[in-house]
This record gives C-alpha cells, sequence and structure tokens, in this order.
C-alpha cells in the first residue's frame, strides 16, 4: 500500500510540475498581456497622422492584451473594432468582418473591457451633446477610460477609410477619400475610450468611439451619434504601455511638431 | 531500493512543485517586468509639477522593471539615482545612501540598461555643448533612450530637493529651496535618459540627467556637466508603460494645461 501511495504522490507531483512549469516558459510579453487594468496602445497617434500605416504587430499578438478597442489595419485598410474578443474590419462598405490573426497593425488602442462604472442613461441628439453628457459624468478626466455603450440608437454616422499605397499620404489627405455611413434606429455597440490631455501626441485626447452593429454586419469610425437615455459602462485603466514601431518611416520621422488641430480634424 | 527511489522521486517533484509555483501566484505585472526594452515610469511629470509627490509604488516593486534610472522619493524626499541594479537616495548634503525597498515612489524612469550604441567620446564645457553633442549622434529622436557616461570630468554641478510636507507645493515652489554641489574632476556616472518630443506632459522631453559618484557616495539631479573625450552608451529603448497614481491628489488634477516651461525651468 505504502509503495502505491509513493507512486500515486509521485505521479501526481510530476504531472503538477509539468502543467505548472508551462506559463513559466512562455516569453515575457511587454505590456503585461494579463493585466485587465492596461491600456495596450500600438505606435502613437503623430505617426499615423503623418503617414505611419506599416504594421507593427499582428491583430492575433495584439489581442493577447485584451477583448475590446479600436484601431486601424496595415496600409490604413479600414477601421477597426475589438468587442467581445473578436477583431473585426470594416471595409468602404461599411460591413463588418473578423479577421484573420495575422494581419498587422499600426494604430490601436486595446484594453480588457471591465464594467466598473455604469452612468444612467444618457441622451443627446448629436455626438458634442453625447460627449459633452459623457464629460460631466466622468469619475476622472485624468486616466484612460474604455468606454461601452450598447443600444438602440436613433441615428448613427459612421465611416471607413481607403488602404493606401506607398508613399502613405498624411492621414488628412487619406480620410478626404473616406466613405460615410448613415443608419437609423440601428441595435449595437459604441466602442471607445476617452483619453486624458497630457497624451496629446500619443493619443486622440478627449473622445475617440467607433461603432459595431448588435449582429456583428457593420460598423466604422464614428462620426456622428444620437443616443435616446441609454446607459453608459465604464472602465478606468490606470496603466497604460505603448509599442513603437521599430521599422517603417517611424525612426526618421519627424514628431516634435504639434498636429492637434490636424488630429481633430480627421477624428470628427 | 524501489521504495527509496520512488520517495526519493516523490520529494523532489514536491518540492520543484513548491519552487515552481511561487512565481505562478505573483500578481500578473503591469508593464513586462523582464522585458529589457521597456521603459516603465511611474506617474507623469505634469503630475508632480503640480506637487503629486505621494508615492504610488514601493522601491522594492519599481526594481522589478530595471536596473537603471531615476527619480524622486515619497513627499519629494531627495532625488534618486539608480545604477547597476541599487537604488540610491541623495539627500540634502549631497551623499547618496542606498535605500530600504519599501520607500514609495511618486515619479520614476527605469529601464534594463543594455549597452546597444556607443558613441566615440564627446567633449563639452557645460551642459548644452554636451546635450548638443549627443543630439548630432542620436540614432532617432523618436524613442526613448538610456543614456549613461563612466567616466572623469572636468565639473559636475548636481542638486538635490527637500522633503515636502503637505498641502505640497508645485514643483517650481519647492526647488527654490533646492542645495547645489559642485565637484571637479570627479569620477562616476551620467544616468539619465532621452525623451521625445510626443511625450510632453508625461516625461521630462529632451535629456533628464542625474549623476552618482564612482565611490556611490555623493551625487544629485545634474544641473551642469563638463565632459572631456568620454564615450557614452545608449540603450534604446521602443516600448514604455506608465502607471498612474491611484490615490492622493492626482485623480482630481487639473492636467489640461501646458506646463512645458515650467518644467525647463525646475528641471535646469
Amino acid at each position: 500500500m505504502k509503495i502505491v501511495l509513493i507512486a500515486v504522490i509521485a505521479a501526481l507531483a510530476i504531472l503538477a510540475v509539468a502543467f505548472l512549469a508551462v506559463p513559466l516558459f512562455t516569453p515575457p510579453e511587454p505590456g503585461g498581456a494579463a493585466d485587465p487594468d492596461l491600456l495596450y496602445q500600438v505606435s502613437v497617434i503623430d505617426a499615423l497622422m503623418q503617414g505611419a500605416y506599416d504594421g507593427v504587430i499582428p491583430v492575433g499578438e495584439m489581442m493577447r492584451h485584451g477583448d475590446f478597442g479600436l484601431g486601424t489595419f496595415d496600409a490604413l485598410d479600414g477601421e477597426m473594432v475589438v468587442l467581445d474578443g473578436t477583431c473585426y474590419r470594416v471595409g468602404m462598405d461599411g460591413t463588418a468582418q473578423p479577421v484573420n490573426g495575422s494581419i498587422l497593425v499600426p494604430y490601436a488602442d486595446i484594453t480588457t473591457f471591465e464594467r466598473e462604472t455604469v452612468i444612467p442613461g444618457i441622451s443627446g441628439s448629436n455626438l458634442s451633446q453625447v460627449t459633452a453628457a459623457l464629460d460631466a459624468a466622468l469619475p476622472s478626466e485624468n486616466y484612460f477610460l474604455a468606454i461601452r455603450i450598447d443600444g438602440t440608437f436613433p441615428a448613427v454616422k459612421a465611416r471607413s477609410v481607403p488602404r493606401q499605397e506607398k508613399p502613405y499620404p498624411p492621414l488628412t489627405e487619406a480620410v478626404s477619400h473616406q466613405a460615410v455611413f448613415q443608419w437609423y434606429n440601428v441595435t449595437g455597440t459604441v466602442v471607445g475610450f476617452y483619453s486624458p490631455p497630457y497624451t496629446e501626441g500619443i493619443d486622440v485626447t478627449g473622445y475617440h468611439l467607433h461603432f459595431l452593429s448588435a449582429d456583428r454586419s457593420k460598423g466604422g469610425h464614428l462620426l456622428d451619434l444620437a443616443v435616446e437615455s441609454t446607459p453608459v459602462s465604464l472602465d478606468m485603466t490606470p496603466r497604460f504601455t505603448v509599442i513603437l514601431p521599430e521599422t517603417g518611416d517611424f525612426t526618421g520621422m519627424d514628431l516634435s511638431g504639434d498636429l492637434s488641430e490636424e488630429t481633430a480634424q480627421v477624428e470628427k
């Protein structure tokens, strides 16, 4: 009996070692993949503004850092919406499709969404009124906040951007060829972030919102929005990691200018 | 014999489990502690400028993210220099002492220093000439660079800051009570960073340098420096993580202003 007992303990112990050892040999992850209170950002907005559209990391690697976010794809090929752990691409026809994990990402913000705060129903007949209502309810203006609004919206205006060819034009020029979509009484989710003022140059400060319909068939970068008594879920992320491009045009780019006005223009 | 053998295996296996299990129960680390190409930053400069001197994380936790860096301590109690894995505090008398891992840190930049690039001997009779020589040799202006200069310097002027009492005054006022030290033909190490222009508000953009003598007895925040034909080692860090304070005055602080001029003033 003793032998059997010892053998069982030994077998269990060896199995436990084998099982526990697996995560130990995973290479260290920049940005702490498992931290739900971390915003993981690919590149900086001032580089995207100047045409740094070359992908930096694959979608699959990005998705290890969260289940919720937005961005764009290699060569500025459409708008990205990440919702409930799936990454969607919205093309120039406004349709959304889940993407392959190998597609490269030149710019994105992603986090693990946790419904920490719920703002009771807000209303607004355009995006300015909606963001003013959000402003009044923010717990603090000094943290990144992930913003999720699920509901049926009286009006949603969204856009997508066309794939660019090298040499890449600046974003102001690329978005002049955007496609704009308008939907009424559409059910879906607003997916986005509030970024604090001191992140200017790194992020779209203030609100940056994308949209995905409830049937996951359409969406885009939000240009306008009407909301009627719909609650808003917020997730504060007190830590953020930025991954800078190491290839492409980023290294030699002049990133010393103030592009805040141009950024506000292309985002709205 | 079989029983002994099985017992030995079981004992070894149990020990292995116990040993391997320890790191698994460490909470996930924001910023990926083991990533040598990551700059780990505590708080943002605009908050420190406005008196956010409450410590955010202990020195011991910060040191898991690197072996090289600079910053300050809870209540602005002296200048921090991290060199070769030891964290030193320079007090108002200019002396350096290794610190206890439990002391809290309100602001710091730390990374794992790897000598990636060596700029051949640079010279300059003051800090402006030294940074101009560095400017001309930087591989890119768009990444954080850790900067290490080991040598005997014709002149070093450094400062430390006095511990503050609540309610904390802004940094411009606190540094008006700084102590200034001047040393000639001193052997030691310049420890610091170059931060890219788009990090304004988050970091001291351009050069932020501290000093520690070779015997580890004195140092401070560099105010002036003469260098004679001394090589400079650089380490590019293409990823950065910022940890925001979650307590204290940070949450309600107005961080929307442009404090770049005041920052340049207190750092020089």
